[in-house]
């Protein structure tokens, strides 16, 4: 794990951003990595007006507790909103990190001028976000946008949530790794079985079509509940190349029931920075007292 | 199929309606029946503000134009709203009529005071709508919320609309007259199969408690991603009694993945009605600037 922290003047864009400032963050103690992390981020002199927080795992936002954090056992039912402003004397907001992505891709990414936006980010897990309007779908808790925890195949193997058959089970990065240690019998990261599928590799390739086309056709799924005018696609997973998007996209025109329920899916432009971005546009957005 | 119309005061709740009106619609040339219901509800003397048509399919709400309705084979990318708008010199805006349901419900029904809430009607087939802020999810072309089309079961049963395995074909009225039928060699409702499974026929209470099972795992799938605070269900196999009712708790609380997603799930408070009275907010809404 690691924290990362921006400083930026509020309310401007991408491109006015301060200082960028990321640590590694031990799972069972992140709260002191974090806190030194703002601390160094902070440019001298400067008031804090707000802090906005994104963090990978589920956020009670409005109470501003993370709930629980798949990779960050030392969170649990922890008040951090509340402890993080006693440390910075300023307003702080927890949200979930794809929630944050999906904010910042609307905004400045690749959902730029499409209403509504769905975010979707493949990385060892899966997350989203849904933003209409310019602002979040936050949900009844600040919760919403799991993606990843939909069932997919009811009687599938394991999810991270203790849940069966989960898209996260089947189309994430953990989930390609466990499949190809399950086929070949030799430990492989996500972007390893991307690679091996790039030099052509038979099993490589079967595990990276599967594993795409889960996922295109649990987006067409969510296309008729949501129809969304863009998809944006984020996250480690997404970058394995042609042979997984166009697997995602053959899977998700085949899931549609209609083409007018279709929306583009283009992959997400703001990177690793998409997440402090958008906390930080929710910070701002908070603060004009126009709840996200 | 039939057609039904609602005359009432613009903004005013459901309590002040001036007129009912129903009739039976023939599905190969809809439009003329539609339109002496709607001459028929008319109060003379009345100005007509605008008018809102809940329509049982596919609907391209800016356009106007239903793409395409199951039951009702004389729509067909057909252009109501400007057809209707003819007859009636009267601004039309057409809407789905799960989603107006849904609009209904939340503001005067089983939703009241909730936010967001997610509405799903359980009837002949499966439909829905989301409302947050008072407003409805409309998606990119009105056509949000068919959370009947949303795969279940990979190799399951064909849908009514092509798809394979959605909750439509599991879960609906269809889906259990069909089920049935194949399990019993005889022909039944979906209502006949409710009180043959309270009167104890086993076949008919696996059957009801099943379909009840698959729609309960599907609301927490959804909750993950959009967090409901209340979940309205309504429709003909909603009065199916406490049997279906309790299968369908039992397995939504089973698939949740945390407690905090989770959601109470309300019988539908307002009827045959609720798509009449969403139709007519629609309006107003339209009629506000104030897009819903």
């Amino acid at each position: 794990m690691r924290a990362a922290a921006l400083a930026w003047p509020l309310g401007e864009g991408p491109a006015a951003v301060l200082r960028r400032v990321r640590r590694p963050t031990p799972g069972d103690a992140p709260t002191p990595a974090l806190l030194e992390a703002l601390a160094e981020a902070r440019p001298p002199g400067a008031a804090v007006r707000g802090v906005g927080l994104a963090i990978a795992g589920f956020v009670d936002a409005p109470r501003g507790v993370v709930l629980q954090a798949p990779n960050i056992p030392g969170w649990r039912e922890t008040p951090l909103a509340a402890e993080v402003t006693r440390a910075l004397a300023a307003p702080v907001h927890l949200v979930n990190d794809a929630n944050a992505a999906a904010l910042a891709e609307a905004r400045w990414g690749a959902g730029r001028g499409a209403d509504p936006v769905l975010f979707v980010t493949v990385s060892t897990g899966i997350g989203g976000g849904l933003v209409h309007r310019g602002r979040l779908w936050a949900g009844a808790r600040g919760l919403a946008g799991e993606i990843g925890h939909i069932t997919v195949e009811p009687d599938g193997p394991r999810c991270s949530c203790g849940g069966r058959g989960h898209l996260e089970a089947l189309a994430s990065g953990w989930a390609l790794a466990r499949q190809a240690r399950q086929r070949t019998g030799q430990a492989y990261t996500a972007q390893q079985v991307a690679q091996a599928a790039a030099r052509g590799q038979a099993w490589a390739r079967d595990l990276l079509q599967t594993a795409a086309a889960v996922l295109g056709r649990a987006l067409a799924d969510l296309s008729h509940v949501l129809t969304p005018q863009v998809i944006v696609v984020g996250g480690g997973v997404s970058r394995s190349g042609p042979l997984w998007w166009q697997a995602l996209r053959a899977a998700y025109r085949d899931g549609l029931m209609h083409p007018a329920f279709g929306a583009p899916l283009r992959p997400a432009a703001l990177g690793d920075d998409a997440g402090l971005l958008g906390a930080g546009l929710f910070v701002a957005a908070e603060l004009a007292q126009n709840r996200v």
